[in-house]
């Protein structure tokens, strides 16, 4: 374990563990990804004992700090006595789980953890597509949809992290589509998840093609939602990623709505012409997760 | 114009500028308000010089810096040539005028300016119904409909400051008001403003008996507008104030609204049972925005 400054990396999600190490370089400000593993996600009796020994036995340097982007909801109250803690979820073996108590009794080195989309929020903001914006959102679509915020560079949190999925938006003319929402019925996450499209089809969305009419209606709701983020926090990027934009052609959509719902009401360099800089893919792929955990692992270190 | 150092403040309205002088407390970390002008907002030929005026002339000490909480929008971009200036309003005589250069040149001293809702929640967020919150959102229901946002202690503005009065919320059964915004018909401001209630009804608000019908569609609206802040930024609190909110029923039918729309999602020691301390008025009533007029003066001063 003696050598070289590391830190450690954990996205946990729903149904893969994706965890590792990095190297800080500070002279190209930037990550080294030394080694990813991806596990499936079982039980944590299962399941974080094998994270830990991958922590415990990795030969690369000496580990500085773990930093954990997680799927939730989490208790993320400082005050809190279950600070850290994975709170309500439907997955019963993980509910109130002390994901970082637990983490940090392993590796006895300082954890830090937010959600999932934050930090895939902090990595874009700080590596990718979101290089140089000091106000973004991430949003995700796909078995849910979260949104990550960052203001002035940092995560925004309020009494809890965001649940923006969970808004209710207006929807296109004729779609009168019930939702698929536990709680909400048509909130937005009823509407545009993963979930909603093949209940909305009978099919999954990548099995969809282009034309197939359900992605104006999803198009329409996401576009609903970004001009909210514009009205509200005004990211100066917003990040779409996740399984169901993977239909690029998503993208023009959101857009061409966007502009129609905003009606030149905004003012601003970006819009309309630029709208393609505003409203992007994620840069990192699939790694924003991990490079965002890293980022909190060294802010945390660092204070 | 020698002695005790002493702030300036300017709230900017479209209807009338009151503007004042306070000395800031340091032990009692407070602000005591000196004297206090109000003048109705004619063109800035008429109504610039009249303040400026007043504060070459006060004598309650030496002027440290002026604080202004304007009607917009603003140019806040702190890279625009256009910076403190407002921007296409409706007020002809005021388009595009450069208020925080004119009145930098007037008095020698350095001017901070934000918009009329951030001076609000800054000063509610400091001093009034807010103290202690770190998150807060304060909206003025009024002529038009105005939100400032508090993240972490600071005024969080993106893109462009937020025009969260002009998003799209999900409307009561029965609702087919086709909104009286001249951008986007039904949007927030559209649906819920004073105006629109007048043109609802026929009638203005102050008129209207706590029983009228139009109050549910109104505490509709704006309890969707308060969910969608509580998922996305999670403000501790929502200060609603204004001329439309003096229609003290719409507390009560509000925090009902979105206790049902939330429908038990947000797990916080808040809610359900304490909603009233999370959906209030405001503290400092009609002073909130000379207040956050100040410590914007103060905090600029001061770094």
């Amino acid at each position: 374990m003696d050598g070289a400054p590391i830190y450690a990396a954990l996205e946990a999600g729903g149904t893969k563990m994706v965890f590792g190490v990095g190297r800080w370089d500070e002279r190209g400000s930037t990550w080294h990804i030394l080694e990813r593993v991806t596990l499936p996600t079982q039980t944590p009796h299962e399941t974080i004992p094998a994270i830990s020994d991958f922590f415990a036995k990795q030969s690369y340097g000496t580990l500085q700090a773990l930093g954990i982007a997680s799927f939730g909801p989490l208790d993320l109250s400082p005050e809190s006595a279950q600070f850290g803690s994975i709170t309500t979820t439907p997955k019963r073996a993980w509910r109130h789980y002390p994901l970082k108590k637990v983490l940090e009794a392993h590796l006895g080195v300082p954890v830090a953890i937010d959600t999932d989309v934050a930090g895939a929020a902090l990595g874009e903001a700080r590596y990718g597509a979101g290089k140089g914006a000091r106000h973004l959102a991430y949003m995700t679509v796909g078995t849910g949809i979260g949104v990550g915020i960052i203001i002035n560079g940092a995560i925004a949190r309020g009494l809890t992290h965001p649940e923006f999925g969970h808004i209710y938006v207006r929807t296109s003319p004729g779609d009168d589509f019930p939702g698929v929402c536990p709680y909400h019925g048509d909130c937005l996450e009823g509407l545009a998840s993963g979930p909603a499209i093949e209940k909305r089809t009978g099919a999954r969305g990548e099995a969809l093609s282009s034309d197939h009419p359900v992605w104006d209606h999803v198009a329409y709701v996401l576009g609903e939602a970004v001009v909210t983020l514009l009205l509200s926090v005004g990211p100066e990027k917003v990040i779409l990623g996740g399984g169901v934009m993977k239909q690029a052609s998503l993208f023009p959509r959101i857009r061409r709505h966007v502009l129609a719902s905003l009606n030149g009401y905004l003012v601003h360099p970006l819009l309309p012409e630029r709208i393609d800089e505003l409203i992007v893919p994620p840069g990192l792929g699939d790694l924003a997760g991990l490079y965002g955990a890293l980022e909190l692992a060294r802010m945390y270190k660092n204070g």
